[in-house]
């Protein structure tokens, strides 16, 4: 019995800063380096969402990859893309914004969306070589 | 016990349309909006085909990926590319060629080329964004 | 003194055929080979377009990318983007769409709307490996 | 008599905003719009630096590529690689950091360090989709 | 429960010849056809390294990308890069460079510098359509 | 009157070694650093051919993209993919293998096979970062 999947891949170019309140600045730039400079950097962000699913034999689809999109772009995209991430998006209010957290963060808003058992993996990639991923 | 792949990636070039010939062109328009234009729309899509296996110490390859490509070339590749995706392929007859059906109809096509239980996933993207994919 | 430009990328996913309708099929087959096939193949297609300015001091910006990319949208994404570009497109009528006539046909929309003198250069990508363009 | 180029790419992250503060808020959104978000957004910057020159026989090199690459790092890169480049970056005070305006800033910084009459062309890329660049 | 991963690309560029010495010249042409050229040909490869773990609250980082980074330039990049794989690496020798090969004997070396039960998976890409990787 | 053209982009990969036989060793290594590695690295090359010409209107094409890269892969790829080129390739004896070199031993061989006035511009990739390129 094979299983079956779909992808669909958005982006979001947003700021951010690595920085745990809870910590002095020295504390921070020990862990974070230059990822806590004070006024935040930035990137191109990719969101990568991976459904799976049966494959109904009437539309030869698990999901409408156009749906899923849109879905995604809903409930994450136009809250995230053209923002600073520490100081613009109501469901990241402390939560450091690594990509690990980003990408456990958006489960939790996708899962609720899509319906639950459906999610399989969730990828950010900070850029081409910098990827974070959740999976079930 | 660490488990070893390979993965190949070929490409082709094809136009499709999503339609289920069983439905009215308004059914069909409201599930694939404009994926289901009648004369089609196409693609440069990407195959990928992961094999696992033992690395043989004598040659250090699970498989040859030069004869993989080949046999992926002469089962599927040549039968699709610069073709319409709906009218020109024999394997395709009565299949929507949705990303998720093309990738369950190649398995098919390659596990009894490679050999059973050699296969471990088939991926098409039918764009750097959109991919569908099957695993064992 | 410096030239200045910006390009913006967008891309379309259409069906095509290579076909001179003047033509006996015969002469077609040996003019485009695989690219005469009857029903089409097809393409994700990727339009870049340059435009030369000046960089006004007050804006920064030869004109604005988001502005350049959605009038290229109205003008031909929109038009393009999941159709079979012999049969779909009222400003490809009787042009056959080879990339070259693609970028050619692109140019003269784009002028009326831009402005004359604007633009530089217009890229058609039919893949990532075969590319045609035309310039000023 | 054929004219002979190299080019380097690399790439910083950074955030930044698009705002002239001779205007309004309401002038700067009209004009920037969501790149006018108060704490600023992001990229993933690629910069493309290309040289001009004759390819002397005894080396080949028209200049060297790892000190083409060393010389933008040291000039560029260590300055604005995650910065905030309306805050930190001392060469871009006063400057509204679009696209353009950064290519430009750029050549200066490049010629000065490369000698003059020797860059041909420098792009930056905001995303593989917008890009801005100068040439001679 | 959720499981939670990041991944890092580095990259290097090496010669290598596939030949095992154990063979005559002819066999070794029969298995690995142009692959065996004496002198060796090359590849730009691309080495991405998964860590699985648990996202501490205080970081949210499984561990930090940059001393990944580190790690696996100083442990692997730093040996095998501009080098030719058969000829001037240590712990290379007597290894057929196989992709596969080299991505058994990278998470040898990873593993003991990482921590036993981090590592998920190791993939070498010799090109972008040519990949082997080894997993947990 | 605008100027039309074409690109094909083909691939091989290689093996090289960047060293002036009538230096010593130490004045190799000073210019030439870990390119002068004894043995050679290797890279993936990708080499861009673009042609300039009018549009039949009876084609609409400038050369047919595929004879193109026929012409490509005959002359030149066939001869150096999979190969070591300070010491397998007859049309590079002498030369020092620099991408610059490259690029100027490559546009004799094609115009001599594609005609007199028609090449525009040859690119040759060492990787996606370092490109040398002649132009008429």
């Amino acid at each position: 019995m094979m299983r079956s999947f779909i992808s669909v891949k958005t982006g979001f170019s947003a700021a951010h800063r690595l920085f745990n309140p809870e910590w002095s600045f020295e504390r921070n730039q020990e862990v974070y380096g230059i990822c806590n400079n004070p006024h935040g950097h930035g990137h191109n962000y990719t969101l990568e969402v991976t459904v799976e699913g049966a494959i109904p034999p009437e539309t030869g689809m698990i999901m409408d990859m156009k749906e899923l999109k849109e879905l995604i772009e809903d409930a994450i995209i136009s809250k995230v893309d053209h923002k600073h991430l520490n100081h613009d998006v109501d469901f990241l209010e402390g939560v450091i914004p690594t990509a690990e957290n980003l990408a456990t963060v958006f489960w939790g808003i996708l899962e609720s969306r899509i319906g639950e058992g459906k999610l399989y993996e969730i990828r950010v990639y900070e850029s081409s070589k910098n990827i974070a991923f959740v999976r079930r």
